[in-house]
This record gives C-alpha cells, sequence and structure tokens, in this order.
C-alpha cells in the first residue's frame, strides 16, 4: 500500500478518519507507524493528501487528514477485453487498476465460455476490493469504472458510444499492419480505448463489426501472448503513447 | 499451446515423435486433429517446423515432423530480477518466458525475504515446465538460462560479467530521470540486461552497487507497480525498443 484509501463517508467534519481491518493492520505491522508520524492517503474517487497518525490503538489508527483540492483526472485509456477466465480475471482486476484504466468494459465473444458470466469474481463486492487494492499500489484514487456485457454486438453497436465516446479505437489482433507507435500520438490529449480479445482470439464476425465502429487494428509484436499478459503489455505500450503516462 | 514442443530425444530418426499426456491432449481436445492435419511444432533449443499427424491412438499421437535449419535467436533482454515471493514467481515462469527473455538472473537483496529460496518453484522439475509451456504459447523454442543467486554483491561484483556480458544494463527506479525510450536505441543491435528490484524497491547500497557495474536508472511512469505487473510491463517497454520486438 503507497496510499491508504478510505470512503468519503469514513471522513469526520473534524478531518479524522478511523481505520480498521486491513488498512490498520498495514500501518501498524507493515509501516510500523507512530503518532506524529505522516502517511499518503486518498479518499476514493476524491483528492489525495497526507494523514498524521493521531492515535494508535488495539488494531485501530485514527489519522487527522490534509486533503488536496483536486481529484486526480480519470486515466486516459479505457479496456474493453474478452471475458477470460474467473482466476485470469481475479488477478487482473488490481493490476488493470494499478496500470490506470478509466473504464473496464467487459464483454462476450464467441471464443469466450459462457459459464465465464456466472462467477462471483463479476460481482462488485469482490472485485470493487481488488480495485482499490490496485489504486492503493498506484497511488491513485479512481475506481475504474466497470460494466459487463453478455451480447457483443448490443454492445458494439449500441452502447459503446455511451460508454467511450468519441476517442481512438484500437483493436489488437496479431498481423495487422499498424502498430501501437504508429496509431498513437504522443503526448496526444486524446482517449484511447483498447480492445483485447479472449484466448483464441476475436473471430471473422467480430473483428469486422469493431472495425466497422471505428476500432483500428494494430499488433503488438511478433510473440503470441496470454490474454492476461497482452492485456498488461497493451496498457503498458497505451500509456507509454498518451501523454498520462510520461 | 500454439507451437507443440517436444525434446530432441523424443524424435526418432525416421522424423516421427510420439506424444502422450498434455500435449497429446491438447491436440486431440482442444485441436482436435485427424490424421494427415499439419500442427506448428518445435525441438526444444532447436528449430521449428511443421508436424504431420500421422497416427492418433488412445492418449498418444504421432506425428512426422518436417523441421527448419535454423534454431531461433535468444531473445535480446536478460533481466535481473529480485525473488518475488513463490506464489509471484510461480505465475511469472510462463509470463516470463512468453515475453522473451534469453536468461533470467534471480537474487537476493535486502527487501527479499530469506525463505523464498527454499521454495520448489526455484527447483528445475517445477519451473521448466512452466518456462516451455510460456514458449508454446509464444512459439518459441529458447527455455531462457536460469540462475540463483543468494549473495548480491557476489552476484553483481563477480559473476555477472560471466553471465551477461557487454549489454546495456538498466535498473528500474522510480524517480529517475531517464526513460527507456532515452535509453535503448531503437532497432539497436545490442542485448539489454534489465534489473527489476523487490516489492519496496533495492535499498540504497544496492542501487548505488548496481550503478558502479554500469546499470543506468530508468523510470517508467508515474505510478508504482506491483513487482510482476512492473517486470511485465518493463519487459514489454524494453522489447518495443530492441530490434527483435518489431
Amino acid at each position: 500500500m503507497n496510499l491508504i484509501l478510505f470512503d468519503r463517508s469514513e471522513l469526520h467534519a473534524d478531518g479524522l478518519v478511523r481505520l480498521d481491518g486491513d488498512r490498520a493492520r498495514h500501518l501498524i505491522r507493515v509501516l510500523n507507524i507512530a503518532p506524529g508520524q505522516d502517511v499518503r492517503v486518498g479518499v476514493i474517487d476524491g483528492p489525495v493528501g497526507t494523514g498524521t497518525v493521531a492515535e494508535v490503538s488495539e488494531g485501530a489508527v485514527h489519522l487527522r487528514c490534509a486533503l488536496g483540492e483536486l481529484t486526480p483526472d480519470r486515466p486516459r485509456v479505457d479496456l474493453l477485453l474478452a471475458l477470460p477466465r474467473p482466476k485470469v480475471m481475479r488477478r487482473l482486476w488490481p493490476q488493470l487498476a494499478a496500470l490506470g484504466v478509466g473504464r473496464i468494459i467487459l464483454t462476450n465473444a464467441e471464443r469466450v465460455e459462457r459459464n465465464y458470466f456466472d462467477t462471483h469474481v463479476l460481482a462488485p463486492e469482490t472485485y470493487r476490493p481488488l480495485l482499490i487494492e490496485g489504486l492503493q499500489q498506484a497511488r491513485d484514487t479512481r475506481v475504474p469504472l466497470v460494466s459487463i456485457h453478455r451480447r457483443f454486438k448490443v454492445l458494439i453497436e449500441d452502447e459503446l458510444d455511451g460508454l467511450s465516446p468519441k476517442t481512438l479505437r484500437l483493436v489488437a489482433h496479431p498481423g495487422s499492419d499498424r502498430t501501437i507507435a504508429s496509431s498513437v500520438s504522443r503526448g496526444a490529449d486524446e482517449r484511447v480505448l483498447l480492445a483485447v480479445g479472449p484466448e483464441g482470439g476475436w473471430n471473422a464476425f467480430e473483428l469486422e463489426l469493431v472495425e466497422r465502429y471505428g476500432f483500428s487494428r494494430i499488433r503488438m509484436g511478433p510473440r503470441t501472448l496470454r490474454s492476461d499478459t497482452a492485456c498488461i503489455a497493451l496498457l503498458t505500450l497505451v500509456h507509454h503513447y498518451v501523454a498520462d503516462a510520461c
């Protein structure tokens, strides 16, 4: 935890916040805090600031918080991801939040198994703590927006413009001519929506449909990666080319 | 499995190879192969080629292989990694092999817990199949060379030049001035040795020592990543800037 996040409702009017559970344990056992010490804090979807330890009691820590005015910008990259199998998705949640995505759009595709949708890994009470874990690692406060779509065609045709309007849209597909470097202008001030397919890739219909809705095919490199590794690698490269990553 | 790998000892003089276990199951159940069909094959640390299904019997597949002459080049990037905890290391093995590393040098550091070394995840019989899994994903045949070092200072001062001579050496450290982009000449024909620290980072002594032995500090971006995510992200960026990744 490089930043201790709490909900706005946990913050009292006098600027005090009382932490227990994992966060208190981390402060006491890992950071070994003592009264008077400062730690980095942040309000979920709000500003960051400094928390001064006011009191450490059995399993709880009281911090007096001085918060900044500004909430960090939402990361400029959104992710459209064909739902991976539950074990992989569980691992990806914190990593996606840490790498920085504004929005995570999970979708069905021909090569996604139907039962992947019937898992508690897609329940907010499971994934929200995992996203917050990633934010605390990366020192961000903006929880990625998440939506789950079982009908690919409806998502692309009817819903996507509402979710992620006016962006540069890229779809990763092996053997494409263009690279990320040639597709994203360095330091450009635009949002990027990156689509990553399932293990085995998008099928021809899916590729054609997303291209019709403004996605350009890009390739990553000569090596075929597992979809979770590909996701991290592609987000890294897109961030490398958009302004907020430098 | 995008490439079926086998050991040279499994290949008979007449070009036939008999596969059983996981590889046969994958060919039969996932790829649904039939006699006469071609699949991509490769010899571990040898050439790639085509295997024509000669026979499918109970749990075994016989392939008649036509192999190329050339063994793929070893990837140009080597990794010096402070040993992560066993669960993370287990997950990293196939991902590192898939991303492409010539050599994996695992080391101790102040912030590595001593008991991380006492794990079967570091036994060749555990990690070699995981590396081969990654190679089969990425269609490579070159198994990364692996060495494990409990003494950081001895490694850097006495052993590293023998393991990874004449390379561009980079150490990831937050807040550095230089980026990977400014450190690696695009398309350069040199090997890169990338050092990635433990959770919590290298300590001052370790950083100073590696700098004395030719490592330049680089930063990745504004976000602090978990060491396994950082490893994938950094390898992606280094590959992006060396010749064999384009």
